[in-house]
């Protein structure tokens, strides 16, 4: 069995690419939760859904979230309301995009939450619906929340401000300097998974944002010392390319948060608990750098512009945790 | 100022013709709540949102509930889940329809509602968006839910089961036989517009449901003690003609809960209340009947199937009320 440590995009090109390489019931993502938030009274798990809607092939291609063939009927429908909204009132924003089909996943998980239904069952539900052979796992059924604290005065407030991530990372286009990243509930909340981290053949740590997708795992208690357990077997994979992200602002918050935007400063957050890192291959420069950090280096095309260069990521990942 | 006691789609038109006989902003509609209900997490409010559509014209005219030129396409998306959903779970119910846009309704009231806001406040907001020069008032803030007996083993369960009035009324399509109606909450809500009747120049009962629609508002502590002593200014129009109802099941409902279907069964709900009752042409044999009630009866054309004959009926009522 595979375990796979999961945020968003990233992790679910790297899923694709995986079910490509071995069979899809042999796979566990445990899904980062920390962005999930509550718009409207509905429950929304963005990194579960884009997961969901990618290895289901119904994923929109070029944004990369939400379905493809979507529509955005009911979003632009608020837009009325928006404009009456009271002065203090932060109701029913319209920054964030819901579009029509996708509103039923959320409609879905909302209602079976409101009858006491666990996020994980819910997850199972969803992925079943859409066929997904993979196990998607939520990285714990309690409420664990990311929030930045804006460096600068800016549009989002003035400096030392707590925002939320989906206000950073949605509603500023993570445009705003941020100085300090939390993770409300996390010393409180369940992990769920450390079985499968326990009894997993292999661990691999997907191409995700190392500081807010793989950290909310990270800061529920027992997850690192799992990962630990098993470092020999656990592998990651570099979401930083050549000094910069692929997509989110992995590498601006490298270096607001006090770490190097590289392959090397990737490695210092992962030494601990993972034993090889693959980087790409434009960062073949610093492999020694890396392993100067304590970790086996795998140089290797990392850029997942087709689902062939991501089947064979996968296979070198496989390859490297056994 | 003149007062209207509303339930949904009888009193929205009613309201329409009433508009076009006197100033907008003359006329408060104290509107039923008692049907709201939340589905997928959504506050919804259906005969206020069938008052504000209708009176901003965006009603959709066949089905005379929800918007005009509305798409379906969260509910159709909503079926994929409704599919696997567990044997013993109701969440995500396909069959009460919500329109694309209709949807912006729920999430902005769902929001506002979350952030503390009154459902007073809320419906102002709403129909100041849609540009409604009447004034909206929910019946309470306060939470009360119809509740319906099943008189007979039906598909809805077996005799005695208590069910929602939406799952009466839309799930079953009111075709299962009821033997009880309650109004749970209704003894401890706070009524909103007690003021208002105290001080409106006119009160009139809409051509809605007595006993579902009407009866939740009398229910309320304070309420028929208002109007009793406002009676030589009630009126009342019959949403029974030649003893069935217009529209929804209030003919079956009178007779199954032991009222007569007729405008007599009306006058006698109402007569405590309300000094005039105004029925269509077609009973006007009924007419002494209705006096030996303890009523004026004033016979007029009642069917509101235009907007002339909405206003002439308005009017009329206007006219019976000073």
């Amino acid at each position: 069995m595979i375990a796979v440590l999961a945020g968003g995009v990233g992790a679910a090109r790297f899923l694709r690419g995986l079910v490509r390489s071995t069979q899809a019931s042999e796979i566990t993502a445990i899904v980062n939760t920390a962005d999930d938030t509550v718009l409207h009274g509905l429950n929304i798990s963005p990194d579960i859904d884009t997961v969901t809607y990618t290895l289901a092939n119904a994923i929109d291609p070029v944004r990369g979230w939400g379905l493809e063939n979507e529509t955005w009927t009911a979003m632009e429908a608020l837009g009325r309301y928006v404009a009456v909204r009271p002065p203090l009132s932060g109701a029913a924003p319209n920054w964030f995009n819901l579009g029509d089909k996708d509103l039923a996943t959320h409609f879905y998980r909302t209602a079976r939450l409101g009858e006491g239904a666990t996020l994980d069952q819910v997850t199972s539900e969803i992925a079943s619906a859409w066929n997904i052979g993979v196990r998607l796992v939520p990285m714990t059924n309690d409420r664990v929340r990311t929030i930045v604290t804006l460096a600068q005065d800016c549009s989002a407030g003035p400096a030392g401000t707590e925002i939320s991530f989906q206000e950073y990372f949605v509603q500023y286009r993570h445009a705003v300097s941020i100085s300090k990243v939390r993770f409300e509930g996390a010393e409180s909340a369940r992990p769920l998974g450390l079985e499968i981290l326990r009894d997993a053949d292999a661990i691999i740590i997907a191409p995700s944002n190392p500081l807010v997708s793989i950290a909310p795992l990270r800061a529920m208690a027992g997850v690192d010392e799992a990962l630990i357990k098993r470092r020999n077997s656990v592998v990651a994979i570099s979401p930083i390319v050549a000094g910069a992200a692929l997509k989110g602002p992995a590498d601006r918050l490298m270096t607001e948060l006090g770490h190097d935007a590289s392959v090397v400063g990737v490695a210092r957050l992962y030494s601990p608990i993972c034993s090889t890192l693959i980087i790409d291959a434009a960062d073949e420069h610093l492999a020694s750098a890396v392993e100067a950090e304590g970790m086996r280096c795998v140089v290797t095309n990392t850029i997942m512009s087709t689902p062939e260069i991501s089947e064979q990521l996968a296979k070198t990942a496989l390859e490297c945790a056994s």
